[in-house]
């Protein structure tokens, strides 16, 4: 069983909307276990999309199509489709009952066009539109794929793809099957570095498969499992997690899709009950910001410094004038200075703060990319290192914050032993 | 001249991350007069990319390709095109002595894949990436399509197909024709109202078009001019751009693709030596984030405040405890006092502040969205202004420091006359 996506639209095949629907559709395909091979998109273009839909039929098994269900002289997907099958187009009633009750409630006036949008490929099941008017298809074809229609705009498109669609498809084609996805998420390990120490898992993968993803400051794997009992797959994940954890553990921050390191030193805070603030120079803000976009980071977070001038460090933290002109503000006893003072005048637990250059200018005779990290604790002695970040500015702005974030999951993570 | 445009990656076709690259080529393709009228997408798969790229090349003069230049073994389309178009691969010496400086500086340990992404199709022109490692190519084809390959993370595949491809498309296929294009940024008003006061000069577009694009926090105009000599395109664009100024030109604050709201604040300020500082709660430090986003920023802004919990505003601004207690500090009270006194305390010719609710909770009683923002002047009294802002917690914020840096530009821009 095989699918194929086609996204039909001239405004999405100029780039000035960007296409979401394949990327959902396919998901949710491959949530029943259908796999997908190719996705296309096509302008507004009768000859172009015949040419396009004929060959997805010789390829694949089954067609879905989103688009071009509109009431505009520039949809035309139902009519072009319905051509090439051979096929009538018939009158939803309730679909029309609905268009008919729009524009009696809004007093607007309807046009003959509007009523394209109630029809449907003859043979087929209509789908009903929950949000929006124009009716889709599930189309069986005798012979060859079967296609199927959806409307263009997301919002309705994926009512409908959720609650008809998927439901018909299980129906239909008996899928039993079910995935179950795992992401994890991983920091200070590069794409290469993490395949080369997985290279046999996944060069073995079969169920659950591993798929790497390389994204701007992070790293993460997808893995999916397959079976037709929901329990086996979690048993699947499970023993392969375990396997990944033994080998590159250290760098696994957390789990799931939406998740973010940010994310997971705040719940890690709130749940210790510790306490953090931040003095940031070449950062200026970033990493307070990347905090404050946490829900609920308020029982954790009072607020901090932003000292990007000289200056600013003496004047607001108190860093010794004497630390300024002797070490310099990309320094050891700097970066230290200023966690401690942050950490004292704000009263919590844990201080973080950064100095460095962030570029495209040197900064003390210290290349672009050259930042110390400080980190503050309550009853301890202040620490400091200093990394070498690799990119533009805002690389190494973003990638000194995501130092900071990861040293201070990974220090509130050994002070719970 | 017809254009054809194909992401390679199986994340992508499962649906796991959407597919922006196609978007952003198609946008820059048509910015320089090249029609597209597929786009397609295939996995990680030497056979069907060999397909799709072989029908590419047969119904279009140049096919694009984004994705699977990575070090990883699923990575393969430089390796498949190669073989396909009978070419070998060779290596890019400054691609491979870039890949070894990042693993030497970094300290991380270079694996024999990376050696990969400095691998190009041998005869085509190289492309430099400048945030990343993976080397393009640009292989214009003794016979048949011409082949572009970029690389799959949009931070490396949009510096490379602007500040590369479309120079060398222009030069290698523009003959006679000449197109120059201007991007007009607006904030403060929304697409649909932007299209609507324009929209006799959209419907009559022909030399130059007009293109509006919606992009999260702002919209854009794009003019593209056509001619043969280089003289007419500017007047063409010149006598445009002063009608649209005319009809909406408080709107608009810059040009340019790479421009920001926050780069024009900026500059406006180092052109004028005036200093800035923030004093922010709900935005967290995002406001001075984006500001020192901005190189040659430490020239007007020495830091600031991040004060997200009561106390804070107390503590650390000297906001007076009865202000808090009676006015809230979702107040115009708040906004005036953090304004003011983060300006006083760091010496400041201005200064903005942020206190608001971000949501998803309401807070003092008032709804996710309400935002007060404060704005001090050296020598004239503080002011503040009510914001209703939409949607989540990471719009209101951004929305908020847009407004915040508005506010400046038009405050400082009204200072000048």
């Amino acid at each position: 069983m095989q699918a194929e996506i086609i996204a039909v639209g001239t405004e999405i095949l100029l780039g000035q909307v960007a296409d979401t629907n394949s990327a959902f559709i396919a998901q949710e395909l491959a949530s029943a276990g259908i796999e997908v091979y190719y996705h296309s998109l096509v302008g507004d273009n009768a000859d172009r999309l015949t040419a396009l839909v004929t060959q997805a039929r010789s390829r694949s098994d089954l067609v879905v199509i989103s688009g071009g269900l509109g009431p505009t002289k520039d949809d035309l997907t139902k009519q072009t489709v319905a051509q090439l099958l051979g096929v009538k187009l018939v009158q939803d009633d309730s679909a029309m009952a609905k268009i008919r009750d729009f524009f009696a409630t809004t007093g607007r006036e309807m046009t003959p066009n509007n009523r394209l949008q109630a029809l449907y490929l003859a043979g087929s099941h209509p789908l009903k539109n929950e949000t929006g008017m124009a009716v889709g298809a599930f189309y069986q074809a005798p012979d060859g794929a079967d296609v199927i229609l959806l409307p263009g705009p997301p919002s309705e498109m994926q009512p409908m793809m959720v609650h008809q669609v998927l439901p018909l498809i299980r129906k239909t084609y008996q899928r039993q099957e079910y995935l179950t996805s795992r992401v994890l998420r991983f920091y200070g390990i590069g794409e290469s570095q993490l395949v080369t120490k997985l290279a046999d898992l996944i060069d073995q993968q079969t169920n659950p498969t591993i798929a790497p993803y390389a994204k701007r400051y992070e790293v993460t794997l997808r893995l999916t499992a397959k079976t037709t009992q929901q329990a086996s797959t979690e048993q699947l994940l499970t023993t392969m997690i375990a396997e990944i954890k033994r080998r590159v553990g250290t760098y696994l921050y957390g789990y799931g899709d939406e998740n973010s390191l940010a994310n997971v030193v705040v719940q890690q805070l709130i749940e210790r009950h510790l306490t953090i603030t931040g003095a940031e120079s070449l950062t200026a803000g970033e990493f307070q910001s990347t905090l404050g976009a946490v829900p609920g980071v308020s029982a954790v977070f009072p607020g901090g410094f932003v000292t990007y001038a000289n200056r600013a460090k003496h004047d607001l933290l108190g860093v010794p004038q004497a630390t300024i002109d002797h070490d310099g503000v990309v320094s050891e006893a700097a970066a230290k200075a200023m966690a401690e003072r942050s950490r004292q005048i704000l009263d919590t637990d844990l201080a973080v703060s950064f100095t460095g250059v962030a570029g495209p200018d040197s900064l003390e005779g210290q290349p672009a990319g050259t930042v110390w990290l400080g980190l503050a604790q309550r009853g301890r002695a202040p620490q400091a290192k200093l990394v070498h970040l690799a990119g533009n500015r805002a690389d190494v702005r973003m990638r000194a914050v995501m130092s900071g974030l990861d040293w201070v999951r990974q220090t509130v993570q050994a002070s719970k032993k």
